[in-house]
């Protein structure tokens, strides 16, 4: 792909993972507009490159992604209520921002003919899955939080507009995503409670929980080789995002102790999981991508250390 | 269960299937509140049991159900744009319909503590699947048109309130139905045509689709078994509805043109399939359900009879 050629606009580019991606399109030569209501995003990741442009605005206006995409090529849709935890306190929350905002930005896309769409989807919607590693064609999944139910509806309408509209769709499954610019989940949660009393620690679930994370910059690049090398029937490309090894919460906790040179008391919640909705074990099959070529460069306690470093830097980021 | 107890409240009452559901509840000794638009559906369909109450509403003011539903035990939720040909034409109606109206119904179900929903899902979430019959755990689909999009999402919605509010839901994936009181798809289109102009048909696609249908009774006896016996885990209770026969849909064109004694030319339109998002074969396997102990009692050929002379004699159902 000849990003030079390409109009980009990247909603949540003012995220975690957006921001990474403007910067990755940016340097490539690519034109890049963010379209961010900044409710989660920092305008400290927002990219100083000359060819990015920034457009503030809720995507709930459909008006919005309609004025903001307009002469663009591409949309990557990162923008969501990424908020797994708190899910049942506000039930209308992610039908909003994630499956009705989609949907205007789909549509928006339909008005402008960008035919080229990009979807930051999650290894969640496998809910409880029996199968380890989870391959895309897992047994149909039962939802068993609002924020898998919101992106399996998400998935529904991007690959519906593929069949009924010729969208190319690139879907990527993310495991948790670590690296630099990451503000939620446990590093930071671990790291905000370190802080505060470095000889505790609270801990949910059991700490037996199995996940797997892939760092930021291995992720924006297998991104990047699916669009430039995937074929599927339909141009619908469906890929799971994640690294082949897992890592307990308490072995993370580990990692992040001797980084801190602490050692806290650790007090574990109990339970099989964190809250109700989390996957005790999450590990995606990564086989798909990696047929493409696609490799991660760094271990699981690499991306650990690494958002815990940036933090310690940024204190801007735990606000 | 003792259904004289229990007052249920029956989204979408007065239109095909919901109208049967409350006969049937009504029948058993149930109290039942019909709400219904009468978008599509017919006060004609509306039952005059004296146990049957009708609020006239649109669901997707989140005040209609809420105001609807107190003081019930159980609510079936059939409400829904079942339009799956034209959804292309207009791509908010899907996502309106049926996803925001399936989460305002949920939410006024936690209002008033009610926690048993069954919901009128479907076999076109299967999209393209490659597994025929396709059973409740076919490998994860990909969504082919917005209807099946929007059903997923609301499956999503439902069984994430199952797992965080402690829902227990009925979710029925139906085949195509037929019967008294169905005034849509193939027999009735084929039926108008046929009054028009008795010498020619035109038909959609080959003519080679593949096709299972359940006769409307069979449906509501299968859909009661599961509220008597389906033991699921997590009381999420998935379940495929539909025959084990199928039918083409030139076989289907020959039971009704002997039914109404004439020989048309057929003009088939061709490709494989009836318009973009139509699945050419659909079958589901129903081995979960019949475990149950619950049997089909009708015929393809007889449910497409039976439809026929309902249409045949109730010409307002045409209008």
């Amino acid at each position: 792909m000849n990003y030079a050629n390409k109009r980009f606009a990247v909603t949540g580019g003012a995220g975690f993972i957006g921001s990474h991606m403007v910067d990755a399109l940016a340097a490539r030569g690519a034109r890049v507009t963010v379209v961010d209501d900044f409710s989660t995003g920092f305008q400290e990741f927002v990219s100083k490159h000359e060819n990015v442009t920034l457009v503030r605005g809720d995507l709930l206006d459909p008006e919005v992604p309609k004025r903001a995409f307009e002469g663009h090529d591409f949309v990557f849709h990162f923008a969501a209520n990424a908020d797994v935890r708190d899910g049942l306190k506000h039930p209308r929350k992610d039908v909003e921002q994630n499956t009705l905002v989609t949907h205007n930005v789909l549509e928006a896309c339909r008005a402008h003919g960008i035919k080229d769409f990009g979807f930051s989807s999650t290894g969640a919607l496998y809910g409880d899955t029996a199968v380890l590693p989870t391959p895309e064609d897992a047994p149909f999944p039962i939802q068993t939080s609002l924020y898998g139910a919101s992106k399996v509806a998400c998935e529904g309408l991007i690959t519906a507009y593929a069949f009924g509209y010729g969208f190319r769709v690139y879907i990527y499954r993310f495991v948790s995503m670590l690296g630099p610019r990451y503000t939620h989940g446990h590093v930071a949660d671990f790291y905000r409670q370190l802080r505060a009393h470095p000889d505790h620690l609270d801990v949910l679930g059991d700490g037996n929980q199995q996940k797997s994370y892939l760092h930021v910059t291995d992720c924006i690049s297998a991104m990047l080789t699916v669009v430039e090398k995937s074929k599927m029937p339909n141009d619908v490309h469906i890929y799971n995002l994640g690294h082949t090894e897992w890592i307990s919460v308490k072995e993370s906790v580990g990692v992040i102790c001797k980084e801190l040179g602490i050692s806290p008391k650790l007090n574990f919640a109990g339970g099989d999981r964190g809250w109700v909705g989390d996957a005790p074990k999450i590990l995606l099959d990564t086989k798909r991508l990696r047929a493409l070529g696609w490799t991660d460069t760094r271990s699981v306690a690499d991306s650990v250390r690494d958002t815990l470093r940036f933090l310690k830097e940024n204190a801007y980021a735990l606000r």
